[in-house]
């Protein structure tokens, strides 16, 4: 799914290949200009697929859930040719500013209560909303009866989580299914340091301040600090005490967990799927940004 | 050039039809154990084309330049079967951590100055070094008399500059040659933001706190702050007073000036070169960390 960016986007689209032979093609908008240029759009012999994305609290894009302008806009989508309206769309990424389980179950409870009276608004005014689906990660791992109300769910995190959902309470350690693979490269003594071949090119420099270790987790190796990174390398220090660098030879793998596993996958063109120490399956992500 | 890594990488190179067909491959070490591994490599009747890495203050990689061992190293490169000893390679990146450029000139000089002492003793022991080369953008534009000692200079940022040059005084703003060109895709006048797409994944999250207006100069309008950014999604205000919204209407184009662009570039595929508003040409990044 995109958020519709401009009219000579669009007329990009439409003329894709890839777009023509597609079955549907979902976007979301957040404001009228967005409605009246898919109304006036070329359509190919096929609807756009529109969600109107709703903000309930998290104050990135969407429609005001209490704002009569957002039910207006459902009934001129619902009302436009060339859409077929598919529903509402929210992000709760609020969850992430939380520090417990019980902040992050409110935020869930909150959004979905102001959603609902949203919808039941929509609906009031004739329109057909199929489709009632909330995301962030952090709510859908703590889900409770409220969720009943909803048609679906969309945490992008889920799939791999991350130390920022460990540290939120979403998950264990032993949860976070992905890392970045890395090779010590040098030994420092002077500075009781070593070196590893990746920099914030293969991690990024989020999370920093947010964990002991650094920049990320080094998996199997709670003494260890993730203590800088430039490009393609990354300091790496004891906690306490002087490195025994006879643990941690030249050549020798580590695995650091990423803080932000969204932010870490996107720095890579190739995902390798292992099984214990095997590589069974290579996953090509799709790109398009 | 690349940081010897693996024996196994090693045989993958040597065993690519690209390193084959090359002239000359290039690899900087700064270990006896990297020797050992070039020096037992079959070699594809082309000899390894080794650097010297050189530590001269930095505290990244490299020989400590007082260091006896790092001396004998020069000479087991010399005295080695399948290499050809290329010469000296430091970088001098504690260049970035000065406040005025008198402090980035004696990062530079005293570099030279210890590098020097480094390479006339390897010299007097017989070896040939011939090329004494340094790095970092910031030492790069502030040159001295002491250059003359040097063969090469290796300014990684040098091509295109970013905020960070501009506020180390390595640069003016109209100095900097590469921005990411974003839309606006949204108006929230109810929290006085507008929305861009451009998040992280387009800029990174380098330089917050280090700029007034937030992640980035988005040039030409000093009073609008970039103060937020998720994955795809940028967050902009306004420093002082409420937005003039009437003078970014959804789908108006603004620019982004980095503040590290090495970080901001390794995240595009594609780079637009522009004379004016004239696309004249499209580079396309070698990849491969």
């Amino acid at each position: 799914m995109m958020l519709i960016r401009t009219d000579i986007y669009m007329q990009l689209l439409f003329n894709s290949v890839h777009l023509r032979q597609l079955e549907k093609f979902h976007v979301i908008i957040d404001s009228e200009l967005a409605v009246k240029m898919l109304r006036d759009a070329p359509s190919p012999g096929k609807n756009w697929s529109a969600f109107l994305k709703v903000d309930c609290g998290n104050n990135r894009a969407g429609v005001w859930w209490k704002d009569e302008a957002g039910v207006d806009l459902a009934v001129l989508l619902q009302n436009s040719p060339n859409i077929d309206f598919a529903g509402v769309y929210v992000h709760c990424g609020n969850s992430y500013h939380t520090s417990s389980s019980e902040e992050v179950i409110q935020v869930l409870d909150d959004t979905i209560e102001r959603l609902m009276t949203f919808v039941n608004h929509v609906r009031q005014r004739g329109v057909t909303c199929s489709t009632v689906g909330i995301g962030s990660t952090p709510t859908c791992r703590k889900p409770t009866d409220r969720m009943k109300s909803l048609t679906e769910l969309h945490p992008g995190n889920y799939a791999f989580l991350d130390v920022q959902q460990w540290s939120l309470g979403s998950c264990t350690e032993e949860d976070i299914a992905c890392c970045v693979a890395t090779r010590v490269i040098g030994h420092y003594p002077r500075r009781n340091q070593m070196l590893i071949d990746c920099g914030f090119t293969g991690l990024t420099k989020q999370g920093y301040g947010e964990m002991a270790s650094g920049y990320g987790v080094i998996r199997g190796h709670p003494n260890l600090k993730l203590c800088k990174m430039t490009q393609e390398i990354g300091f790496v220090e004891s906690l306490e005490g002087k490195l025994d660098y006879s643990l941690f030879p030249v050549n020798s793998l580590l695995y650091i967990l990423p803080w932000h596993s969204c932010a870490t996958a996107a720095m890579h063109s190739v995902y390798y799927v292992v099984e214990g120490d095997t590589v069974v399956e290579e996953w090509r992500p799709t790109r398009g940004w």
